[in-house]
């Protein structure tokens, strides 16, 4: 029998209800912990199985539960959730609340996942906010960008918490010693900054947190840091600025590469090496966000994820329960200890 | 005679004196309408004609104004500016004050440059805040980002102010017809953001700034926007993180690339085009960053300039005062205006 139940939005993301299927039953195949419970049109779901070659899987570990309505990636959040009772979103929200699962993973709208998130599972009790959370790629490894856009208007107290939550996330899910916590500024001075920054610098300096200092936008891809503190606008800005540029960047190459015969040749010889660089970067090999600081775990996976990218994130997602992280949130944030900023 | 009298700051920089002087006489020497005025130890520059060589120039237009102190990279600005009144940039700055010059360019301690500029230059009479701004490569030209690290903590009536600035500059320097102005944003949707972006918005779309709208950093390389407009935090990291990675991305290419015998290869049949795709992000062709709202321009070159960069960034300060910019800024925001919000 499997150990965890892990909820998928089967409607959510440019390539649903197939993309989903597809990482669903990809997932459960080489994991036999893992039972998936898909929420969303239970017709589109079954004929995802008939109109293309789906892999043979042990069906105990597949369930739908049906949802009449899809939340769609322009409804405004706190709306649609109040109004689609029978979303795919709130549906398998609420399947979080009832305890029927330990995860639940969407590549849907982003706010009514974060809006729902807080409304249906809820915070932890403690946490001041939860955060959006996300790996970025780096020269040496990877980088936790925490918070990359639940929050746009941070106090100073949030970001500790952010900074906790991401060293717990950094220590536990990706098995780093002594996870090496900066704060996003200006400069590397203490003294620098905006009010935000300089409030949160001397609260993180005389925190738990395995707090090293400022780091400028210029050494985020260094490698020098494990995890990294901001305002989720910032962090908003950080995420798709490196999605833009490096895509960017790898259209110029393109461009000048194929730009004479010699070049051209020479790009036909290093197609290996850019075929790795391009995986570096790929978010569908990374995984979905984790939105920190609920409940229960609730993931944000790429708008455009395939099915590899779905299952990804429920890999992580499975990383993430099997390794008690909300638990571990909760010993360190949770009201019984003294971090209860309100 | 020379139109125009520039002053620079030989002592700013990681290679100064050298490389102010260097740039100095290359670009008076290819520009008749410019004289310059060295600022800093008068020894020491007058060594640099002797170390190297360098090439016939009229001597006519190069002077030495002596100053015995340099502020260094990490002395605190407004200390250093108030008690270093012989440094190369107090005495630079008085020129300017004193209408002896019409441009100071410095690659030194941007704090003290701006500080500086604010304190002795001083704003023009409407301009709540002068901003600092940045050219940044895109996939089809350049966009002009504003601020770039001079207000930390911005108003929306500043934003308006950067935009209209920005305006102005790629109108008048870059020669763009009705630049487009977007404001930096987590969304494109008029109702995204955070409390300032949202106010900003409202005031950008009842202004008389050609506005087009929000957009994500994802765009800001795609070449849809011709000014960028945001708070000067958000702006460094921009700016900082474009650095950052576009050379940690070339870094990633140039390892993989050396991977194996046939990528090698590639690589060197490629050469060519890797040359070019280096030189468009080289800040040494860009210039420097103009100091956008004072009564007299400061141009703030890049700390590791070298004698192109240095080049670049006095012949960019050329362009703004042979095209009156800082008249025009006044006429736009000066306090005979409505503009002037306090």
């Amino acid at each position: 029998m499997a150990k965890y139940t892990i909820v998928l939005d089967a409607m959510g993301g440019d390539n649903a209800p197939l993309s989903s299927v597809l990482g669903a039953v990809s997932a459960i195949s080489e994991n036999s912990d893992i039972k998936i419970i898909l929420t969303g049109d239970k017709e589109q779901i079954e004929a995802c199985f008939k109109g293309v070659d789906v892999p043979a899987f042990d069906s105990n570990r597949l369930e739908i539960a049906h949802a009449s309505q899809v939340i769609d990636v322009n409804e405004t959040p706190t709306v649609a959730i109040k109004e689609k009772k029978d979303s795919s979103i709130v549906v398998g929200l609420n399947l979080l609340k009832e305890n029927r699962a330990e995860a639940f993973v969407s590549a849907g709208n982003t706010g009514a996942v974060l809006t729902g998130g807080t409304l249906i599972v809820g915070r932890i009790k403690g946490v001041l906010r939860p955060a959006l959370a996300t790996l970025l790629p780096t020269k040496t490894g990877y980088v936790f960008l925490c918070d990359s856009g639940a929050n746009v208007d941070s106090k100073p107290e949030f970001l500790v918490q952010f900074a906790k939550m991401g060293e717990i996330y950094m220590e536990n899910v990706l098995k780093v010693e002594k996870p090496r916590v900066h704060l996003v500024n200006i400069g590397e001075e203490a003294e620098k900054g905006n009010v935000l920054t300089k409030e949160a610098y001397e609260l993180l300096k005389n925190s738990n947190v395995n707090f090293c200092g400022n780091i400028e936008a210029r050494e985020i891809m260094s490698g020098e840091a494990d995890v990294i503190v901001c305002d989720g606008f910032v962090g908003n800005v950080i995420l798709k600025h490196t999605e833009g540029l490096a895509s960017t960047l790898m259209s110029i190459i393109k461009n000048e590469l194929m730009s004479t015969t010699k070049s051209k040749i020479g790009a036909l010889l290093a197609k290996g090496a850019f075929k790795n660089i391009r995986k570096k970067f790929d978010y569908k090999e990374i995984g979905g966000a984790p939105f920190l600081g609920l409940k229960q775990l609730v993931v944000k996976a790429h708008g455009s994820s395939d099915e590899k990218a779905i299952k990804s994130a429920i890999n992580q997602a499975y990383t993430f329960i099997s390794n008690n992280i909300t638990k571990k949130i909760e010993e360190e944030l949770g009201v019984t200890k003294e971090h209860d900023v309100k």
